[in-house]
């Protein structure tokens, strides 16, 4: 999928919503586990009812590789499904991989080309020849890590660093390097909403990328904020909303709750975006 | 497995190889191809043909996740097959995994919990957060990135921090702050061969944890250099060899070959051993 083909998406759901489906078989509703496959059915469920509503799905991967080869068969399905029924969904694997770049290849293999989704987070430890493999990917999109959402992010991520004789937040330096790479419009960025001062200096590196925002809703971050100093010209956020739309009702009715849920965020997004396009 | 089991079996064994099961379909011989699950038989033989030798195991994830739901039943026979039949062995999960806690706790259950591995690598840059879930597992143990062997290593983790007024690499910082988290001393460390000058530094930091050590062979690292550095009281690395090993030959003699490949390394590991303890 183009970045394009996003954006136009966008304008015509009046949408930036992306959903994530961290499904946890502790919290989905009881009357799901009888059936064969309760993670897949209750995704199913979420993305019929949402589809119009939402730009993205998110799978978060770690939710389905704690159930083994049954969460891998159940993410399979998933994102078998929207593909099918849904091509104009960008689907994001939340897979957070990177390793040395022969071992990177063969994670973008397995995101794109087996489960073939249109993106995968990627974490920038490593550097640029563990990142670069993703970004060979035409109309793939790589959505690596910056500042992200947990408390955790203030170790290391915030720290000041010396690099040309200037100081500067490593995260900001993970951008400005990040956009020497091979590829690097296929860039998109991790930032975390808990954070929204930061996102008009994080603009000030990256005016035009879009950026994945993680942290609105149950994490604490506020919608508004963030596109106040977040949003571009061809709005360039992906806002995820995870637990406060799938887990809005725990029985029967899960769906049409989450659909509700998903309604809310989305008419906030419409009002935002006809203020700004 | 605790630590000093750890130690025991290099002492018996004198030997603190790990060999990398990094497992590529196009780099196996052909006549596997022929049989339903080359992968699983590939790592079978090279296991029964190396298992006195070396210490642990050490599956590339991405390797697997490669070949979709077929590669992670590969990597479940192939854990099970070395927890069923070599139980003194060392497993590593190599899956550069971390995210926010809720999410890391998920990654934790699908390594430790279902596929039953010793230890999982995981990458620093989310921070405490994304790594004490991995950390509360008793007798599991957590490997990790500080000084990765890529060339990307440079790109961000010998970049100079400012932390208390003192100046130091980023990875320094990685490993001074990582000491603090709870249950640190699950903890180890991949630190890459092909910087064998930045051991005695790491070791003033961490005199007493595990490093594992790739880059060793296929990427230019010198055991005998990583060792004067790197060795402590108790032994303290884990060396790691992948493609020099169990790529040695592409044809009907590759464990042999594999053997005779894993029992050079052996030998000079004997060697400094013998001159060490």
């Amino acid at each position: 999928m183009t970045t394009q083909q996003i954006i136009e998406q966008i304008k015509f759901k009046k949408s930036f919503l992306t959903i994530g489906l961290d499904v946890d078989l502790e919290k989905i509703p009881t009357h799901l586990l009888q059936v064969e496959d309760p993670i897949f059915e209750f995704n199913k469920a979420i993305i019929d009812a949402t589809h119009d509503l939402a730009v993205a799905y998110k799978p978060n991967i770690a939710f389905y590789e704690a159930y083994g080869i049954k969460g891998w068969i159940s993410l399979k399905k998933t994102i078998n499904y929207i593909n099918e029924k849904y091509p104009e969904i960008f689907t994001i694997a939340d897979a957070k991989r990177g390793d040395i770049g022969n071992t990177s290849s063969m994670y973008a293999k397995a995101f794109f080309e087996d489960l073939q989704f249109d993106s995968v987070t990627v974490a920038p430890y490593m550097g640029k020849d563990s990142v670069e493999p993703f970004l060979a990917f035409e109309n793939k999109h790589t959505i690596m890590l910056a500042l992200t959402s947990n408390d955790g992010a203030f170790d290391f991520q915030t720290l000041l660093v010396n690099k040309d004789q200037q100081e500067k937040e490593l995260y900001k330096e993970v951008l400005e390097t990040s956009k020497k790479w091979k590829n690097s419009e296929n860039l998109m960025y991790v930032v975390g909403a808990t954070k929204a001062e930061y996102f008009a200096e994080i603009r000030k590196i990256i005016p035009d990328s879009f950026l994945l925002v993680p942290g609105v809703g149950a994490q604490g971050g506020s919608l508004a904020e963030v596109c106040k100093y977040g949003l571009n010209s061809n709005i360039g956020l992906l806002i995820n909303s995870s637990r406060a739309i799938i887990y809005a009702s725990n029985r029967t009715d899960f769906a049409k709750k989450a659909r509700e849920e998903a309604l809310k965020i989305k008419q906030k997004m419409e009002v935002i975006l006809q203020a700004n396009l």
